[in-house]
């Protein structure tokens, strides 16, 4: 099965809101394995909203539609779709009645609900009613011959609800067979280097399909592989995955869909007992938030510093003020003080310190913009490297806090061997 | 001129990620008077990635295209996108020049670079080359006849900064007349009760139009006016901004375009003369985060603290232990002790603390998930406040981030005026 997403709204082509819906859908419709090959966004408006409809029923199954389903008369969803499909409109006593409690929830009359609203009574003739239990708009499922039409709320807290509840026992009905697919995660490899490596997987393989995907930092590839059941498709996978744990080893740090740097690195102190403490100039307290985006991150993160000034550096870390004039505070020297400093001020068993130039001002010949020095302090050893990013501010920021956190990665593993 | 967004990318299709672009382009299109009507979406798919080009191209006069730049045989936006226009691709050794610069930069020889790279290099005969400081694809601009095609990376990192500096100048050369528009950003009012008190504003203006934008803990109000030259636009837009200032005041942090809060806060302490310490326990860093991705945060900001244990924010901030036991570390006591605590341990004139639970765990009946205080204290003054954010920890964390900078500005404000 294949299906499109068509999202409508005025205020989506206005860029007054972020289409999370259709992020939303996509990723659902792909965990179903159908396959969405484009996603359309028009205005409420019934010339485009008709021929976007047409077009997408031409060249898929299903059409998901969001939006344009309210109470207002830009709302044309529900009347263009059964327009399309040749039915008609009628009211539907039960949705009346919904309409009605709904309001009286909230201590309005019948009498006094806008007459708009009775509009959303209106049912395409032979259509499937979808709950809302979270707004007046009911969703809609239309079918005709081969095609399907599925009409959902505009309102992500709606949107999403209805898809879980009311369309997705319909689609894996509809389905034959499994879509799976494992998501393998790497760092310290460039996205061109990795594809140069598996250019004939990502070229040659049909099933499973071996894709990657450039993140800041990392790479993903994505095996998806699909099957009659979901041992059928992991034996699909699982020689694809070993291919690429024999190709980039450790770089790989997850296989695990949902897994992040940060949540994986976690998981790595927790098993050793260790904790860990940061000491961030340039990053400004960028790698102790994604550290403690990470649920139960109190495990194995206790406390960090920005040392944003040079006295700070040598009051709250004990970086030696020689250190600081002979070689300067952006230099390997000072964040293999940080890094060490920072485990003394802590009593934690790891410590990262940054200290780097992330313009845009500041830069010198020497020292130009984008020269971050990371150091890494994990049991008896500190290592400091030396990286020089380009791109803005935010780039060099984004870039260095992921680096720390790659660099204390392989410190932990190398730990690990060495023992 | 009308415009259509091509957002190119099997990662959006399969929900990975949810497509920011598209959302920033329409905004900045609108902000210009160039209509969107249609947004897709499609994969790196040759024969769609064509199809959707002609009809975008047949329907509009400007197609921007977002992605499949990158260095991978799947990337085929530049090389379709010339197809269409019945262009050559030839290398550009400048180009060619810039990736052996930027690989160097990293430490890579030019006979080590992947050879996929090279592929970076190949231009569209006759297209313009746009800069990308913050990667390794340049971006293109296709003209023919009266239809262009603007290529733009798919990273939003890459995309923001070259469509503001490469495009918007092009685009406003070939705009007839001037769109003007002043951004109102305004904190501490929610956007329905902004709407409702501006509504005939935004229903009836019709030159200029007001457009309220709902932006995490901010609300944002455009105002767009089309003009003969900038003086007429601008005599436009005064009246309504003046009454959005009498609706609104305070609240209104600044009309300029690009201007965040963190950059406006940082430009009051600066005027001040003051700085701010940060002691943050469950934002983690991302309140240090936010000032400190500021250029030139140093004049206003030395330190920060990320006391996440119980232990480390009486050791470090002088939190008193049994404020602790009595009241909980998430109390309002705890927040006012905090923000104190980092003006003493730090010497700065301002001292943010925030302590709360960002979940998913660690809530009770009486503190529940997404209770978080956070203390401000400036001048002589110190003040505590008490939120219960809803959604999920990292929702949280960003609203706390926001309301503390919130608050922060609030009582700078206040401290002026009793001066």
């Amino acid at each position: 099965m294949t299906a499109e997403i068509l999202s409508v709204g005025t205020e989506l082509l206005l860029g007054n809101i972020v289409n999370t819906n259709a992020c939303y859908l996509s990723e659902k419709l792909a965990s179903l394995g159908i396959g969405v090959y484009v996603q359309t966004t028009v205005g409420d408006n019934a010339d485009r909203l008709r021929e976007a409809i047409r077009l997408a029923l031409s060249r898929a199954d299903l059409v998901v539609m969001t939006g344009g389903l309210g109470p207002t008369p830009d709302d044309l969803s529900k009347e263009i779709a059964a327009e399309c499909f040749g039915m008609e409109l009628e009211e539907d006593p039960a949705v009346r009645e919904q309409i009605a409690a709904y309001f009286q929830r909230r201590g309005t009359a019948p009498d006094q609900v806008p007459d708009n609203n009775w509009k959303q009574a209106l049912v395409p003739r032979g259509a499937k009613i979808l709950a809302n239990p979270n707004g007046t708009a009911p969703g809609f499922l239309l079918e005709k011959g081969n095609k399907a039409i599925l009409l959902l709320p505009g309102p992500p807290a709606e949107c999403k609800p209805m898809f879980e509840n009311e369309a997705i026992p319909w689609l894996k009905q509809k389905q034959p067979g499994v879509f799976y697919s494992v998501m393998v995660r790497m760092v310290g490899i460039g996205e061109s280097a990795a594809a140069a490596r598996i250019r004939d997987l990502i070229e040659n393989s049909v099933n499973p399909t071996v894709a990657p995907y450039a993140k800041p930092g990392e790479v993903h590839i994505r095996v998806t592989a699909a099957a009659a059941d979901e041992a059928e498709a992991k034996s699909l996978t699982e020689p694809v995955v070993n291919r690429l744990y024999e190709e980039f080893g450790s770089h790989i740090y997850t296989t695990d869909e949902s897994e992040t740097l940060e949540q994986n690195i976690i998981g790595m102190l927790r098993e050793r007992g260790m904790t860990v403490a940061t000491a961030e100039s340039c990053t400004g307290g960028k790698i102790a938030a994604r550290i403690t985006d990470v649920p139960g991150a109190s495990d194995v993160f206790r406390e960090g510093y920005i040392t944003y000034a040079n006295d700070v550096k040598s009051r709250l870390l004990g970086v030696r003020e020689e250190s600081i004039r002979r070689c300067g505070v952006v230099s390997e020297q000072v964040a293999r003080e940080m890094a060490e400093g920072v485990r003394r001020a802590s009593g934690a068993e790891a410590g990262i310190g940054v200290t780097g130039i992330a313009g845009p001002g500041g830069g010198s010949e020497q020292k130009p913009v984008g020269l971050v020095y990371i150091g890494c302090s994990v049991g008896t050893r500190t290592v400091a490297k030396r990286f020089c990013f380009s791109g803005n501010r935010a780039l060099v920021r984004t870039n260095a806090a992921q680096q720390a956190l790659v660099l204390l990665r392989q410190m932990l593993l190398e730990e690990t061997e060495n023992m």
